[in-house]
């Protein structure tokens, strides 16, 4: 006889079937298609996001769970794959139709009028409907806080960061409030000393870029047996296990960016590409949250990539590969100065690692106050202006520059902001554990041999998926609960000491 | 209300969106994915496949249909498409499913086993199965005559050239078979006694290769804001509406090669590209058949492309872009002396237009007696040596080259060879067609001026869909139903006149 669980099995492998094959649509969209192709591509999508609700929507499902969840023979990977699958099921199939078609329709409306508005740097055009948005977030946080019991913020949050709540996150960022206007003033004042390093001037061929980044990402153990790298607008991992596609944009102006964009990109594709293969097709091997994935790209491109022991390594093989050898831009100290410069900035992508917290507790800020309704839409640019004065020190010119900056609030993507510094945290967590368990990381970089470090990545954290809570997976690794010393730590002896 | 036939529109929508979406994994697949993506690929389009089987086997479509065919409010547009519909469903829901598994498991079997005793000219390795895949094949035969009523060869055929049958293809083949073996005699005589032409040395580059093709398909009509231009192993068109998305394969010491084929599935694609695009995502808007299909891509190969016009008007423009201006083997003579080189040759794929049809009458007999139960697969060697010695004239060195040559069979498609011939011919037809109804299909050509070839075909055949069946279509188009008449007055005029 089926049971229950087995019925679960197979469902969720359908399930991760479709949207496997709506990851591999999209993919072709961001990087193959041609304009003429969008009609037919959202018909297929649309069909196929229907299908896979659909699959999980089955009434049985629900029955399956409790039979499932009641089942003493089951292993500790098959109940923690159970508790996913609730999970899922919960966000997925637990919610009223009308209120996420209302929720999605309202998203699509705004981020196509904030692209216009932005664009104008006209507020005004933005306000009604992205006021209309906060409604439709506000809907949702009500309908997902009466099936989880969480705050209507904690449970739009726990959608992205699962178990994470505002409370927690207030008191992780606390240090980092408290530390980081005096660091990077300290940070700023040491820069503004030291001469300045040449730069090392454009054009660069995008061909040459290229061979840059794949002999980087090779070296970091990314197999293009089981995957890519191509080029699409917003850079971006996707594709499925055993075939991870990363994308990057190249700036004929500007090697740097495009390269540390495809390190981070690794990061996630690492990641990605070992997740617990005995589970593949089931929720237990998902990333466990988008906090931990952010972790893995910061881990490779912040930790790693941005170091002085992997800038001395790369060098050459950078020079080299930009046809550039002997350019004293291009030197490790120049590599080094520009990887690692700190600047108060208007815009968050575009942040150093020091800063970028700063605008990330902005966010987290404004978003429980539109949620809570303490903040009006309509007093958002003010509201933005006042902390970015006060936490990052400088003054937007333009709503455009402010407040009007970002896609995801547009997109209702409301309570995701807080796993961007939660995954830097992490990373200096990690990257102090994973030093002191390999006797160095430093000296392996400087051999170029990246293999232990990987392996403990994909031991501690990629290969065990959703297997446990995130604290208890970052217990696991580190030995204590998540906190900020490990980054705070990182930025005195990076920035300050110099020493990485 | 809604009405049956609104209920079948919407299901078979669905059924083309999850079809849209296999033929784009199968592009990815074919270009683009790595070998590491195989299990996963495999996985979303069992899946995906299984999901189209659903749609279309649903219950309730049967009902709908009867109803639908019932309805007389429905105009002319809608009874067609309800017609396919029919066929459509018959064929893919009205089989019984141990039968279609046993089929398909088979063919997948047979055609691993073929590939390496293909590559061994091993004609015992593949016995076995290929007798069990007949089996299959006579036992699929015999199903779908008891859903058609046509005889089981007929129906088998019937599914890839809807109506049309053994008797029929006998009767339009019967002049080829009585005229072609002279024709090829005399055209072998007139060639063996004219001076060789210059022929161009390669290397050519790849990049040179693909700038001439993408020359070629704009000037033809492609849009390459709708489609795209890609490598595969088996070049192929696939994609969908709107994106329209073929293949080919580069050759550095011969560009000819890559530039017909481009220049064939450009056919296809313009084809596909221009299907009724009131219809899209219902079974009417549908290409005709596999014959009309070829026959697209036989019309810009054969009739338009390699004609004395064409090369003439193309010579300067593909000397230039491979960078050999100036090299006699690019001159429109030599150009024309090599595309309209014919050759008593062992394999289909390579043959010139008149021998082809030899090949393929071959292919006919021997799939008839097969089906029939007349002969043996273990006979099959032997009699294909014996057709070939008759029809074509050359004895095969090996089973590879003879008999095993093709895969159709090794995966049970029978009943498929004679569309390239009714495509030959109907191609040959509509020519003769649209170089009256536009004064002069040359004229056009030498203006590069191809805007008014390609809109009689759009007009005539792309745009009809599956509106008409294929006599209809045929005789709509060209005033009369099909025969080798056209095809054989070709061979006359370009290859002992030389007059095209």
């Amino acid at each position: 006889m089926t049971t229950a669980y087995e019925q679960l099995t197979s469902t969720f492998a359908t399930l991760d079937a479709i949207e496997g094959s709506l990851s591999m649509l999209n993919w072709d969209m961001q990087t193959m298609m041609p304009s003429g192709g969008a009609e037919a591509r959202s018909r297929q999508m649309a069909t196929l996001k229907g299908l896979a609700h659909q699959t999980i929507a089955d009434p049985r499902v629900g029955d399956w769970l409790d039979a499932a969840e009641a089942d003493a023979d089951l292993g500790e990977w098959e109940r923690a794959n159970v508790v996913e699958m609730r999970r899922m099921w919960r966000q997925r199939a637990g919610l009223d139709a009308d209120l996420v078609r209302a929720f999605s329709e309202t998203g699509t409306r705004c981020t196509m009028v904030w692209r216009e508005a932005r664009a104008a740097n006209d507020f005004a055009m933005l306000q009604p409907v992205l006021t209309e948005m906060f409604d439709r977030v506000r809907d949702m946080g009500a309908a997902m806080s009466d099936l989880t019991g969480l705050s209507p913020y904690d449970a739009l949050m726990d959608t992205f960061e699962p178990t994470m709540t505002a409370a927690r996150v207030t008191e992780l960022f606390a240090p980092l409030e408290d530390r980081l206007p005096d660091l990077v003033a300290a940070v700023l004042d040491k820069q503004a000393a030291a001469a300045p390093a040449p730069v090392a001037e454009g054009p660069f061929a995008i061909d040459a870029q290229r061979a840059v980044g794949v002999e980087l990402m090779g070296a970091l153990g990314f197999d293009f047996d089981h995957g890519r790298l191509d080029i699409s607008h917003h850079p971006f991992c996707g594709g499925v296990v055993g075939d991870v596609r990363i994308t990057t944009r190249y700036d004929e102006s500007d090697f740097s960016s495009a390269m540390m964009g495809v390190l981070h990109e690794t990061g996630h594709a690492l990641y990605e590409a070992n997740r617990p293969a005995d589970w593949l097709g089931q929720p237990v091997s998902v990333a466990r949250s988008m906090g931990v994935h952010e972790s893995q790209s910061l881990f490779v491109e912040m930790q790693l990539c941005r170091s002085r022991a992997f800038l001395t390594w790369a060098a050459p093989k950078i020079a080299a590969g930009l046809g550039r050898a002997g350019d004293p831009g291009l030197s490790p100290d120049a590599l080094i100065a520009s990887a690692q410069r700190v600047q108060r900035g208007l815009i968050r992508v575009d942040a150093d690692e020091v800063t970028y917290p700063l605008h990330v507790m902005l966010r987290f800020r404004l978003e429980q106050a539109l949620v809570a309704g303490d903040l009006d839409v309509a007093d958002l640019p003010g509201a933005w202006t006042e902390a970015m004065e006060s936490l990052v020190g400088v003054t937007p010119p333009s709503d455009a520059m402010g407040c009007m900056q970002d896609i995801h609030w547009m997109d209702g993507a409301v309570g995701y902001f807080p796993s961007y510094t939660l995954g830097a945290m992490l990373a200096a967590q990690l990257f102090e554990q994973v030093d002191e368990a390999i006797g160095g990381v430093d000296a392996c970089v400087a051999r170029g041999d990246f293999a232990p470090v990987i392996g403990w990545l994909r031991e501690n954290v990629h290969a065990v998926g959703s297997r446990y809570s995130t604290d208890e997976l970052v217990r696991r690794a580190t030995g204590r609960p998540l906190d900020a010393s490990a980054f705070l730590a990182h930025v005195e002896r990076r920035y300050l000491r110099e020493e990485r």
